[in-house]
């Protein structure tokens, strides 16, 4: 039975990109040798770092003055990378998630961070809209999509100073302004390819202004000064992202995934605002995900929710269930997810809806 | 034709393992998913994780109250998560090569250093014996195995304090005796599986003894809590591990392994001694490297370099070009290199001999 992957992360990969990747691991670049096995300065591979940087720069648009590095430890090794790297005495956070939340926590380590606004109040079913950035904070810190909760901001806000973003869960799903943001970070497993490999988007003006030792490895500017090879990289996580970055710009870049996006998720978010047995967590259709879109049963149909588990699952649905902060279910259809999966899911809500 | 692939990392890794990986990339332990697009908290990959800890346990005899982490970051993150968790006011640190070095260099950051010996004075080509160390340091820190400069210490040395290691290039190569380490790290790409994947090994009481503030994920408490699922681990890299963990136990262990590595690494340098073309760069035979053999030409045939590089390149040797900081060659004989590559690379040196 054809499986359905909704998984929020390690996530469903381009087909292009699985059949690339199983490739190289048995013979990578006609080298007769594995991708995991060949030196990650080996011209092959050197290759492969130099051309995932470029199309991360093309697909986004960088203007000229940033740097795109992969490194390791995930957006959580990011949230204390950027305070140490960027934080003078004071920063903006703005509270929408447990990610923020958790970002903000490691900021507090090294100075004074003002949250400006949190949705905590309605368990982050929205995005704060009301809130004042002070000017003299370094830079402003969003999660532009938060993938536990089911809410996004869908553009780069205007606040006066520059912007340091998690999009660890929509980055390339949409275009972005890069000049407003000082750094973007992102950990590979949503939009990319597998865990283990971090991107993250530096405008190098913004680096070497704090007072504090940075450790070596914590230091952006020893990845910038060794394009991402001062030690040994992830290789296979990054040998995947290339793929998926090809599969990318061959399938119209991030405008077309955009528009298909939209389409996928207004799908999903017309079928629960119609059907009567579910009901979608956020409200303001202009704070829902289009990466993750989170949804409980209708106060009258909770004890219906394991059933619907159980048929969804036996239909080939795959990592349906929610986060444990939300409950109900969370389908993650990012950009590798085909159209064709979120009509599956539809169909079984309705299915499901006129079997009861 | 047939590569034999003396990379010193990423670096060979077993059939078995690369195999089996090819396989998951595709399927993932029946799910029809790749093992790339599957959520970590999946219970088939929460499987892998809690296998490869346990074997690592087992196949290192590591006593109880000792934690095995797979984290990300490579040992050069370690070299400061080192001094971060285990150093109050001073550490001791031998001083043989250049990660060594470096990991010298960021413990400097939290504290009294004392570099107890170093064989900097001839570009590190032996191991230093004779020297002190002090008895009120937190811990003494080894690096194993000298990656770049062909030595390393075949024994765990007593010194009174606890040792720390850096075992990135023989873990598992060996038996060693755990109790006498408070920590030992190792990235995985050379005996282990490819890069990405960073080994930790930790007395879970020599944590939570330092005053000074610990970002979460540098906190090895944190990791050891939610066993190493804090955040996303790099699950590919980990299942890669895995196999080669498999491997290792089915083939005897590393007992076994020491065996085997003796006996290549035997092949070698008695070659190293008696072909008149080349040098063994380390002269010790106790400081010997079983790992990374690094040699270079006689006095007399230094012209010869690039044609015996082209002899063996065109032979199928891969990867035995010589670090810069020492020239000439080295070839990389881990766990996973069958005794046939090593007679193939002696082969190669005795042929390109009777040519002369």
């Amino acid at each position: 039975m054809k499986k359905h992957n909704f998984y929020a992360g390690p996530s469903i990969l381009p087909e292009f990109t699985k059949g690339k990747t199983a490739e190289a691991v048995t013979n990578f670049a006609g080298t007769g040798l594995s991708v995991m096995e060949v030196s990650h300065r080996s011209k092959e591979f050197v290759a492969v770092m130099s051309e995932a940087q470029a199309l991360i720069k093309e697909l986004l648009q960088v203007p000229d003055g940033y740097s795109v590095l992969f490194l390791q430890g995930g957006a959580s090794t990011q949230f204390l990378m950027v305070p140490y790297n960027l934080m003078g005495k004071k920063s903006a956070y703005l509270n929408t998630g447990s990610w923020a939340s958790k970002a903000i926590k490691e900021a507090k380590l090294f100075g004074d961070v003002v949250e400006v606004a949190s949705s905590k109040d309605a368990n982050f079913n929205y995005i704060p809209k009301d809130y004042v950035v002070p000017a003299d904070a370094d830079y402003f810190h969003i999660t532009s999509n938060n993938t536990i909760y089911g809410t996004e901001l869908l553009s780069d806000p205007d606040v006066g100073i520059p912007l340091v973003a998690d999009m660890s869960s929509d980055i390339l799903s949409r275009p972005i302004d890069v000049a407003k943001y000082n750094l973007i970070y992102a950990g590979a497993q949503k939009n990319l390819g597998p865990s283990g490999a971090t991107v993250v988007i530096v405008k190098d003006e913004a680096l070497g202004k704090v007072d504090r030792p940075i450790p070596t490895m914590l230091n952006y500017k020893t990845h910038i000064d060794k394009e991402s090879m001062f030690n040994t990289p992830a290789t296979l996580p990054i040998f995947a992202c290339l793929q998926t970055l090809r599969w990318l710009k061959e399938n119209g870049g991030v405008e077309a995934m955009e528009k298909t996006n939209i389409e996928k998720a207004a799908l999903l978010y017309n079928e629960l605002d119609r059907n009567k047995l579910f009901v979608p967590t956020v409200t303001d259709p202009n704070d829902r995900s289009r990466m993750n879109v989170t949804f409980v049963m209708a106060p009258e149909y909770t004890e219906l929710e394991k059933d619907f588990l159980d048929f969804a699952t036996a239909k080939g649905m795959v990592g349906i269930k929610g986060h444990r902060s939300v409950g109900g279910f969370r389908a993650s259809i990012y950009n590798a997810m085909p159209a064709e999966s979120v009509k599956a899911l539809v169909e079984a809500m309705q299915d499901f809806e006129k079997n009861k």
